[in-house]
């Protein structure tokens, strides 16, 4: 399954943009404070290009179709402080390709914060005022029409949540099998956060491709259970599309999706995700964010203190720290 | 050679804080650019405590002597955007200690750059306001001596630049010798920055105990040549003390130390290290920032022009990005 599964990727265009393998190390600070021996975080913050972070794995399958494609232009779209925006406008550096930046978002008065690297790595930034997604996207389609004549733009959707993207982490799966493999551990359980669901379908996916070698654990850091499983379900339709491979079984019972831990929903905070910020840093010296970050470790903690957690437990830190200098 | 180095090494007493190795990268955009075959950096931005960054090396180090001496607490002293201070922050919560950071600067009215991590990691900050280097190391002095009845304390000196500290780059040559080999390149150039020497002296007595497998640039981005030169020379003499290996010949033969990229001195921008910030970015998607990476970029891409890398050419890039968002 492994060798059919790695074959398949081998298929699919993609730009080699992330330092990979990605570090997995254990937390043993939080091991000794929990009582429960096999603690790990894997590093995604650390794939190196840019700011880093969890999104350089599906922008190497975007870009890898942008330049199958034949495109010469990047265009992403965000809110002022996008991880995503940045590592568009890295890849897009490493790659050689012009980067347009979509924000919905007014021009600030300093650089700072994202807007420093982005315009740092040659983005052309475009700021149009606090509107919605929707009017976002719609500026960008506009902006396609635009550019149709003069370049070959190549759109970077929904924020690279597509079935294209979510083959970073299908491709990250066989990674991490390989590294618990390497450390002797044969059971683990994967911890991630589930936004609009992008990275948790590629999970999700992999590990039922790879034959279940994790038990995955989806928190949700924004909607409720039944939304993030239907945009999980969309993109992994999506994803098989691409990769000609079935899911194998029920999409329900491959993994769990957990939407308690999200409080008021995205970017809000909880009492227990503010207090985790800090109390990460002081345990273990990593710096985590809050929007993504904090509410999985807050609730990997509850799953290993319940006891639902057999063997190890692994915390996917999928980056933005950057943001924090924001986040005040 | 090599097995007597990293034996003598295992002698030293070290706190296990870094993620290693770092990676070592081509740098391709930059190869064709240039039409040198063999350029690469190495990530040491990319450590993976705290803010990441070269000092976490030497850290290891002085917080294995910390520990030994049954120390408590961890005392650093910087200018607040120190990333030795992070560091020294995310280490001591990494292993359990107090960490007291002595800032000569005005407390900051917001939490902003490298103050909001150091406050999340935990550390106690003392603002002690405009004054020089020296009297925050007096300063710092009458601390131990008030916490001396309470507490065990070990104060970082000199910012890491010590003997002791200086042997994190000793052990780094061995390394990046086995990356190299590991990639089949016989001949390279290692180009890093001398600020008070400290990395500098590490890997130039490393190299030399390894029996020279690379050739050694230090492009100063402070003083001029003797100066840095008698920097390297001290700090040399007691990492010897400590490791009990001679350096093996004369230090000026050893290595090459370049003064002519340092414009007027530390952190001061010279109009080709301005430049090199966005180009390097643009050119590869990385980050890097004005003190001490930028100018070393700029040292390096004159000695390549100019013919004067033989071999592969290696970019030691030390980190220290975080600082840029306050250096606007």
């Amino acid at each position: 399954m492994v060798l059919s599964l790695e074959a398949a990727l081998e298929q699919v265009s993609r730009a080699r943009l992330a330092v990979l393998p990605t570090p997995l190390e254990p937390l043993s600070n939080w091991e000794r404070e929990l009582g429960h021996p096999g603690i790990y975080i894997k590093r995604d913050d650390m794939t190196g290009l840019g700011p880093g972070g969890n999104k350089l794995r599906s922008l190497e399958f975007l870009a890898g179709e942008a330049l199958e494609q034949g495109a010469d232009t990047l265009i992403a779209a965000g809110p002022l402080q996008s991880n995503l925006c940045t590592l568009a406008a890295a890849a897009s550096a490493k790659l050689g390709l012009r980067c347009i930046l979509v924000h919905n978002g007014e021009k600030p008065e300093r650089l700072e914060g994202r807007v420093l690297p982005n315009r740092g790595l040659g983005a052309e930034c475009r700021y149009r005022g606090p509107v919605d997604a929707g009017v976002r996207e719609q500026v960008v389609a506009e902006l396609c029409r635009e550019l149709a004549s003069s370049c070959h733009p190549y759109v970077i959707r929904n924020g690279a949540t597509t079935g294209r993207g979510a083959l970073g982490y299908v491709q990250a799966v066989p990674e991490l099998e390989r590294q618990f493999r390497e450390r002797g551990i044969r059971q683990a359980t994967l911890f991630a956060p589930g936004g609009n669901g992008g990275g948790a379908t590629g999970l999700i996916y992999g590990n039922a491709l790879l034959g279940f070698p994790f038990q995955v654990v989806i928190i949700s850091v924004e909607d409720d259970r039944e939304t993030l499983l239907a945009h999980i379900r969309q993109t992994l339709q999506e994803a098989e599309e691409i990769l000609g491979l079935p899911f194998p079984g029920s999409l329900e019972e491959a993994c769990v999706v957990d939407d308690t831990f999200r409080g008021e929903g995205w970017s809000v905070n909880t009492p227990a995700s503010s207090r985790m910020v800090g109390a990460f840093a002081r345990r273990e010296g990593i710096l985590v964010e809050h929007v993504y970050n904090s509410k999985v470790l807050v609730g990997m903690e509850a799953y290993i203190r319940d006891g639902r957690v057999p063997g190890a437990a692994c915390y996917l830190h999928t980056g933005g720290f950057g943001s924090l200098f924001a986040q005040y």
